[in-house]
């Protein structure tokens, strides 16, 4: 049998190697078909690995000394550091050693180096981020939150696309809604980019598109895929997390501040925790980054075991679908060139 | 004694005559300096005032039989709409009958109007909407979250300026920090647009820069003014709204679904009544739209009396501030032409 063959950086992020080397393992004890090689110094993760009972036919290591840290600038970082477990474990994509990388590194070095150094599919212009966002409903994917921004209409065509099969394959949500993200519902309404991308969308026979949707209204549900330009996704992704710390933190000094609110608080906890829960990224995996050669995963810097764990579960189902296959028929039979 | 006179759109958004009445009669009980002219169909703002002991001094009618709905083309409606009581109460801004003028109507409409018929200051390019936003340690002001997009570097920098003027003098904010919205705090961040607007920023002596910020870091506090294209400002704004409806809503639906949830959900009431009231628009009154020939301010659609009320305040302080002077003498002192 042929396994699944997934790269881990064991170096990426703030919990690293201890809770990516735990993932790891514990992906490697709940899926048969998956073979992982963590990227990073030698000895270093090794010693961490010993602290298990594991597999050893389905974890090695790949020897990557230098590690790349969320200081350096992302582009001189992926262009000096060749032997960093993320550069080493990019590469593992292009040379189709493996299937997909899993990095809970530098985003920033992340996203400079996956179209260099994994490559993109055939005819991919731009290789969106797109994380899985929750709302009132379930949730949506956002894309594009990367790095690469003031996209062409034709970019945002290809995000679309991607991202409904993404959604549809892996997510398991059939025919996604997939929503233009706009600052009004009206066809009038909106910059020079989403109104030289509407006709696209509406033409294009392989999405589900259901017009412009609004930033406010997307969060209630009723959309699964909402595709923006990065600088716009950025702002929608950081906007909502940094709204989330302050209702909650300022719930939280508020409710510590009075005996009344401590004992409620206490009696909330264990309702609350499932709500948070869903809240948190660690259930759902990392955010994929589309069109490349394999599938790249970004999982958050402080991504715990669970969130690495899930990330390369997440891997096997986009092998398992065939996403690649399906994404290079789409954008290749596509009037989006 | 010479009044402040403030026009008040008595037609305006969901809880039109009743809510907006009310307001401004509780407005002229608590301030003696101003008069306000309700603009709407006379006979019912007459029969609405009639409920209330008023000083018939200091509240006028004037009639605008017409009336700009949320579901009517913005432009459209101040265009063909000439006796709505929202075009008859930005007329007043541009006679300068009143110094300025209330609404809680339609958003697109107010802004499609403000400039054409209220008018703008001499230099001022743009008129950014710019509401204030809670964050975890006090609020920021958004600046631009209006319908103009595709703003231009020289354009940011207006807003600055503007909002700077504003944080200080109606929101008594000293030296207010002005940061420009990106996707990173790096100078090789972000688009084509804040790349260009920063060295201007940098040069400008008359904000307190303090470089780009991040949207989930400005939320957290350490900025007064954020500065950004219409785009970018609407998604935040919206999305920062969503988040909270996703999250008091779905916790809400948690608490009640179990006897534990519910009971605990009574004990926080009291104590989280205040903190949700931080997050309420009412109490800050509305949105400013900046650089107009008197003050135009949007309140929420769903505005109550409260709402309405510290609106009329918040022109009060406007006006004593002097603060259009104040823009007249930066915009034009500047060198952002």
């Amino acid at each position: 049998m042929e396994y699944i063959k997934i790269a881990v950086d064991a170096m990426g992020g703030d919990n690293a190697p201890f809770e990516i080397v735990k993932g790891a393992v514990r992906a490697t004890e709940n899926n048969d078909s998956i073979k992982i090689f963590l990227t990073g110094p030698k000895d270093k993760v090794e010693a961490e690995l010993s602290k298990y009972d594991y597999d050893k036919e389905r974890i090695a290591v790949i020897d990557a000394p230098e590690v790349i840290t969320n200081d350096e600038s992302p582009v001189n970082a992926i262009r000096e550091k060749k032997n960093s477990s993320m550069v080493v474990g990019l590469k593992t994509i292009k040379t189709e050693e493996c299937d997909a990388f899993v990095s809970a590194g530098s985003t920033g070095a992340l996203l400079a180096g996956a179209s260099t150094i994994a490559g993109k599919l055939p005819k991919v212009m731009r290789t969106p981020l797109a994380p899985l966002i929750p709302t009132k409903e379930g949730n949506l994917l956002l894309t594009d939150c990367g790095a690469n921004v003031d996209a062409k209409p034709q970019h945002l065509l290809q995000f679309a696309k991607m991202g409904s099969i993404y959604m549809e394959n892996v997510i398991g949500v059939k025919y996604p809604r997939v929503g233009l993200l706009n600052i009004g519902v009206e066809e009038e309404k909106g910059n020079a980019l989403v109104k030289e991308a509407l006709p696209l969308f509406k033409e294009c026979k392989d999405i589900n598109f259901i017009g412009f949707v609004e930033a406010r209204e997307a969060l209630s549900g009723g959309v699964d895929v909402v595709v923006c330009e990065a600088f716009a996704g950025n702002i929608m992704l950081k906007t909502y997390e940094g709204a989330g710390n302050v209702l909650l933190g300022t719930m939280k000094d508020t409710l510590m501040a009075s005996l009344r609110g401590k004992i409620g608080g206490l009696l909330i906890k264990g309702p609350l925790k499932n709500m948070i829960k869903k809240f948190k990224a660690d259930e759902y995996g990392g955010a994929p980054l589309l069109g490349l050669k394999g599938l790249v995963v970004k999982t958050h810097g402080n991504a715990t075991y669970r969130e690495i764990y899930n990330s390369i579960l997440q891997c096997v189902t986009f092998k398992e679908q065939r996403i690649n296959e399906k994404i290079s028929e789409v954008i290749q039979g596509g009037s989006s060139e």
